[in-house]
């Protein structure tokens, strides 16, 4: 283990966390809010301390798999753990476990939240929490390195990191110029994100208002700052916008890095693409029909489902409506597409529609090989053939997936006294990043009953979901933190 | 396809049910009822077709991997179908998709029922229902192929079939004894059985019950004679014989087999058998400290406890209580233990605790394989190394049983308005093969309230579960129909 290494892209996270809480400072500034020590603080702690540990770049610069899972593990615990200071300091949640929960639910863009009233909240502490979504959803520890200008021997090391920060099965092998590729990646997420704030001010929104809820929608993440979220506009307008917008951020950024370069032809053939949007179709349709008796009129059963269908596949997890009262076929499919989630390389969560292919390739195949066990069966997707470690790691990542998922109901049921349905969407919701789930936490429900062990284990949840959840188990590895 | 041959053993099958079906007909004559057509109708239809069937003997008589699917799959249906008609002509089960729907419960030993008194039952008929589960645990192809004196050139196919009936995910490779160790293993299923028959004699049970309550445990499959299940008796001896039966008839019974070789040391370092052990002291220590406030005294809450994670893990479904009053946390557990099973090469049905073990196993490489990703990860089992085909066989078998699962729970809440915990609990209990579930499927309810579609779903979920999917995919694969 290069622990120099590991230090030293830590205390880069730690400054690039201080630079970025100075925004919402500036929300102190305009509003006049008594919150100037609670930012403050943390960002003089971030910066003096991330500079300490930068002082002096190490010798040795190599850092393999492992110390690229250990310092994304270990950059997404502290980065919480320092972003929650604002939350503690200027006592909107007094309690440590709160903060932290609120914090990495934020970052992990899940939006499980602990509050009962965020419209109390003052605007830079709202403006810190949604815009928490933003830095997550990009990624904290690619941007950092992408944007720093340092030497090109960096773009290895910056793809082991990049492997274990950014969501889905495959990276694209773009190694020599890796570097180059993310800025063009942030520069994407930026303009849209810019968008979709234009778009919204169009929809008669405050600026406030219209850049909280981009932040929320660009990282699939669902702060909003009312209590009863995209509802509380009563705008079919708005509900468009987000809609489309969660649509737009649910897709492989890759598609539109080839959009930009004039490649139209991979991005229409594009299996997952294809997928995705037949899943979104199927669901979206059965969920209207299965409600029409809920809402008047055509326009509003289709509103209703084609945006609460995105917000659950996109990982969001913002509400117009009280899902928790919608018939049980309803439910059950929004429950389905809560683990399906989004597409690989995009800023959302759940097990990734890239991923659920390939499993479903994996059992096809095996039906195949039963029935011609002598020949030769390979995987393919978009006419490519998948290699078998790429198969291997689909299938080890969803029995991990399960393995922990299991682990947490149990623990849920240990710690707390909630019905099952309650405990097994609150795991749901919090390791595939959307936020609210059923029952008790469901759509007007919160996690604030849940105790501080309860509490800690979401928060885990959320961390390993956010990071495909290897570099989160590594940090707790002993194993890991062996020098060889 | 080997037509031929497949409609060739369809016939044996089926003289074989036809001849098993005799006994329940004893007891008609016994207690003098008026179930004499209900049983002889069936008998003479079985051995009428089945001699049929029968009459010529194929020229070409060999069978591969795909015969042995659709054999299997296609035999374990019209079993049901067949052993359906005693229920239907007594008028005991007037209408076909229940009587279908409990006879499938009883072969396929889940003990699932859409009676709500059994009570009222005719002796004979309820000696039936509980006779299949000890057929349908003993695996009726297999059996039928081993009793029956043939050539020997027999054992190559009697592999294929036994791959296809048999559960777990190894089968013990002794191709060219097959059909002598079949002998054996069915030799020490009859002895136990009887063995706990004449146990529950000595705690004051009329014959008939023994005998009924025997079959139920040798099968793993939990049809009682009374509404309230073993809680009847109340007995303490009685559920600790019924315990420990479900106990012993949950273990592979190759380990019988090599006990009777006088081979203790390969029975004592068994992986899965301490795996299996070491989850039911675990699961059994916990649930008996989460439900110690419920019964008075050290004694009951062990008894309850144990008796109750027998029944899950072993997918027998007896009950002494209602489980469904227990604390979150004891359901949690038991609904954990539903998915894991018993052991391989037993009569019981869920993933196996073989399979889960391989499972752990495939996570643990992967995260050895991210700390070292160069150096060369093999799993082990009993000191030996378990060949990535076995590996991939057991997560192929977990991706297929989760897409089979997933889409249940979606047909069962779009025939049927159920809540979450019932649909989810009912396909777990089918497809696991256990019986009850929770809520309106918990050990004092019952699956009449379903409509005729989710029984049909229902019914292929316990065919699945109990032939480990594959056959009854394949039965309803066009590609598995195709010559070549």
């Amino acid at each position: 283990m290069n622990y120099r290494m590991v230090f030293y892209l830590l205390g880069q996270m730690m400054r690039v966390e201080g630079l970025l809480m100075l925004l919402p400072l500036v929300c102190t500034w305009i509003y006049h809010e008594d919150t100037l020590t609670a930012f403050l603080i943390p960002i003089v702690l971030l910066i003096a301390l991330g500079s300490v540990l930068t002082f002096k770049m190490p010798r040795k610069q190599d850092i393999f798999a492992k110390e690229g899972f250990v310092v994304v593990g270990l950059s997404w615990i502290l980065l919480s753990v320092f972003g929650a200071l604002p939350f503690l300091l200027s006592g909107t949640i007094p309690h440590f476990c709160d903060a932290l929960f609120e914090t990495a639910s934020g970052f992990t863009t899940t939006g499980a939240s602990i509050l009962t009233n965020v419209e109390i909240l003052p605007h830079s502490i709202l403006f810190w929490r949604s815009f928490t979504h933003w830095i997550g959803g990009m990624g904290v520890l690619v941007f950092t390195m992408a944007v720093l200008p340092r030497s090109n021997a960096r773009s290895v090391r910056l793809m082991h990191v990049m492997r274990a920060e950014v969501p889905g099965p495959v990276v694209g092998k773009l190694v020599s110029r890796v570097k180059s590729t993310a800025r063009i990646l942030y520069g994407i997420y930026i303009a849209m994100t810019l968008l979709e704030t234009v778009l919204l001010l169009f929809g008669g929104l405050p600026l406030f208002d219209a850049l909280c809820h981009a932040f929320g929608t660009a990282g699939t993440g669902g702060f909003s700052i009312w209590n009863d979220s995209i509802a509380h506009y009563h705008s079919a307008y708005v509900d468009a916008v987000v809609s489309i917008f969660m649509l737009l951020f649910s897709l492989n950024f890759n598609l539109y890095f080839l959009l930009l370069m004039r490649q139209v032809r991979p991005v229409v053939k594009n299996s997952e693409l294809r997928w995705f949007l037949s899943i979104v179709a199927i669901a979206t349709t059965a969920v209207m029909l299965d409600t029409r008796h809920l809402y008047s009129g055509v326009f509003k059963p289709l509103r209703y489902a084609f945006f609460q269908v995105m917000s659950v596949i996109s990982t969001s997890g913002f509400s117009t409506t009280d899902f928790n009262k919608w018939p049980i076929l309803s439910r059950t499919i929004l429950m389905l597409l809560m683990f399906i989630g989004a597409c690989a390389g995009s800023t959302g969560g759940g097990l990734k529609v890239g991923r659920v292919m390939l499993l479903v390739k994996t059992f096809l195949r095996e039906v195949r090989l039963m029935l011609h066990p002598r020949s030769v069966h390979v995987i393919r997707t978009d006419g490519k053939r998948v290699d078998e470690e790429t198969v291997r790691g689909a299938t080890s990542f969803f029995i991990t997936y399960m393995l922990l998922f299991s682990a947490s109901v149990v623990l849920l049921a240990l710690f707390d006294h909630f019905d099952l349905v309650t405990n097994f969407t609150a795991v749901a919701a919090c390791i595939n990043n959307i936020g609210p789930g059923l029952e008790i936490v469901g759509p007007t429900g919160n996690y604030s009953l849940f105790t501080d062990a309860s509490k800690l284990v979401l928060t885990f949840d959320m961390l390993a979901g956010r990071l495909e959840l290897f570099p989160m188990l590594m940090v707790f590895a002993p194993a890991a933190w062996k020098n060889n």
